[in-house]
């Protein structure tokens, strides 16, 4: 690993026309977020406790100095216009609750409820219905509770039976069971999970790229007898077992949930900035789905890290003595990179030549 | 109060074709929300606590037997599709955080944090961002964090800047605080807080009987120099500081806040199943733009309390020696009925003659 040739370097132009085609700004994005800071500086809560890497905020629980709650909120995205189309409505909650948790497990939380809002232009109560049973079948298989939910039927916003669904999780955490960025050093291995088709990001852009034409049609590249509503229905996975399995045998430094913003933008969200996450491709599977994405939009490297998982859903940092301890407590889990040290200027992250796409 | 002349008696036909007329279908919603218990019947989570009402749900605090979490989910409804139109975005930011407010102070809840969700077509940070302002200073308002929040940007589901905006708020009660709907006895009185437009509910309704072109025209009624506009964006008020003035005088038995429904169906949530809340119309005012909408819908009596908040926003029970220093607490409070009892088959609310309409 000395010397990677790396994929992306520092100064490239951003590579982002396909995404932006297909309708999603990720400047405005940024832009929103840079805006949010403006107009939230005044005030801060002093409970609001530091939030690691994002994916969640944290909350001391008022008189009790060692927990936190841990919230976040989320939706899945234009999935939801896959999934109203083709009459499949409860995975979309599944992928809902899963996201939601993934992204609390980052600073190590147990979920203990979730709430839902479902918003459509005419309400079905079958469709309705069914997109809940999907969150609460995902909520019972953490053992979280769902607390709540609104449904709201708004003419004139939604377009007859399309539906948009998002969603709130709460957890709790010991505070000094939130991992530190302090402890990653070079050398420290990177171990990934691996995703199970896009999760809830860069639908925008593979509806554009596989049209709703082509959705029922074969994929054999996917599998035996499937099809692309296949693909790009599959569930986004919650890593909370895995997880808890891998931290049965070895110490987790750091975590992260790869969501919009692909392993460039959700690893460094977690790394000290000292250090850089190498990855080299050769270690994992590239997806089915993805590869095909990769193809038709011509997608330049930068972009495909940016927008689409990959083939990683989560990836934990642990010391390399520990490394495959961890990976043999996970089917699928595998070594993907490593942490380097990282002089100023260097990015965050480097993703090593491809084998494929 | 003897022998009150209910306008409304058992077994009218419901009245509520204007609504359905505007794409709202309060059948369809019912319907929505028993499936929602059909699909989540099999399982509950143990610590989640009876909810008082339903207008929060309540999930036992790990590790502390004396408190609970309290949280709940809601949306603007369509007032989003007036914002929008009209370039006025703050206020439903503070709309969105108030309705929850008031959905947990029902069970005697303070906020602790909230998280929105902001989901639109073409994603202008600006709009966003004072959206998320409007949240922001309401959350600062009842000392709660803004804990997080999601922005999505979703084209093909909302139409160029269309948005929607929901959000999720977190709470915490000590248990022996939620009130009991065991204490509400006859002779009890009714105190009713104004509300101050239609909050978050009609707005379907609303936008049929006052189409867009007339947002901008002179609405007299409302105020000298004021618009439909002005009528239809007011904010939705918090009840927080005016229920804790209040308690700080009398012991409140129960409250209700008097959201989608109105009258005829919330302030039932948390009334016991033998007595039944006798409103006097003439002892509070029907605002101008509820009047309007009255007169030009021919809303028939059912609807106007069902579909309408009618001029109450949020309705507290105290024992009838109380209902002196309650109302002297806050300003604009008011005796608007009386706990009586009730037969088996009786309706749970009636409204006594109206003066005006």
């Amino acid at each position: 690993m000395s010397n990677p040739e790396p994929i992306l370097r520092e100064g490239e132009a951003p590579l982002r026309d396909a995404y932006a085609r297909s309708g999603v700004d990720i400047d405005a994005g940024n832009a929103a977020v840079a805006r949010y800071r403006d107009v939230t500086a005044g005030w801060r809560h002093p409970s609001q406790l530091a939030a690691l890497g994002g994916f969640s905020g944290l909350f001391a629980l008022p008189g009790d100095d060692a927990r936190a709650l841990v919230a976040s909120a989320d939706g899945v995205g234009t999935k939801v216009l896959i999934a109203s189309r083709l009459r499949r409505y409860d995975g979309v909650g599944r992928d809902l609750v899963n996201h939601c948790v993934n992204d609390i497990l980052v600073v190590n939380a147990k979920p203990l409820f979730f709430l839902d809002y479902f918003a459509t232009g005419k309400l079905d109560p079958e469709v309705a219905a069914a997109v809940v049973a999907g969150v609460q079948a995902a909520c019972r298989a953490h053992d979280a509770a769902l607390l709540g939910g609104e449904t709201a039927e708004m003419p004139g916003l939604y377009q007859g039976g399309d539906f948009d669904v998002a969603g709130t999780i709460v957890g709790i955490v010991d505070r000094a069971a939130v991992p530190d960025p302090a402890e990653v050093a070079p050398g420290d291995a990177i171990v990934g999970l691996p995703a199970v088709g896009l999760h809830t990001n860069g639908y925008s852009l593979a509806r554009a790229l596989i049209p709703e034409s082509e959705w029922l049609e074969p994929f054999p590249a996917y599998g035996e007898g499937r099809t692309y509503a296949d693909a790009l229905l599959a569930e986004h996975p919650s890593y909370y077992a895995a997880v808890r399995a891998i931290q049965a045998v070895a110490h987790v430094k750091v975590m992260a949930h790869i969501t919009g913003g692909g392993l460039l933008d959700n690893v460094p969200r977690t790394l000290p900035a000292g250090c850089k996450a190498v990855f080299e491709q050769k270690r994992w599977e590239i997806p089915a789905l993805q590869r095909e994405l990769v193809a038709r939009g011509g997608l330049a490297l930068e972009e495909r890290y940016r927008t689409l998982n990959m083939g990683l859903g989560f990836t934990l940092i642990v010391a390399l003595g520990e490394a495959q301890k961890a990976i043999a407590a996970v089917p699928g889990a595998r070594v993907v990179g490593w942490v380097e040290e990282r002089a100023d200027g260097e990015p965050q992250v480097v993703v090593h030549p491809e084998r494929t796409a």
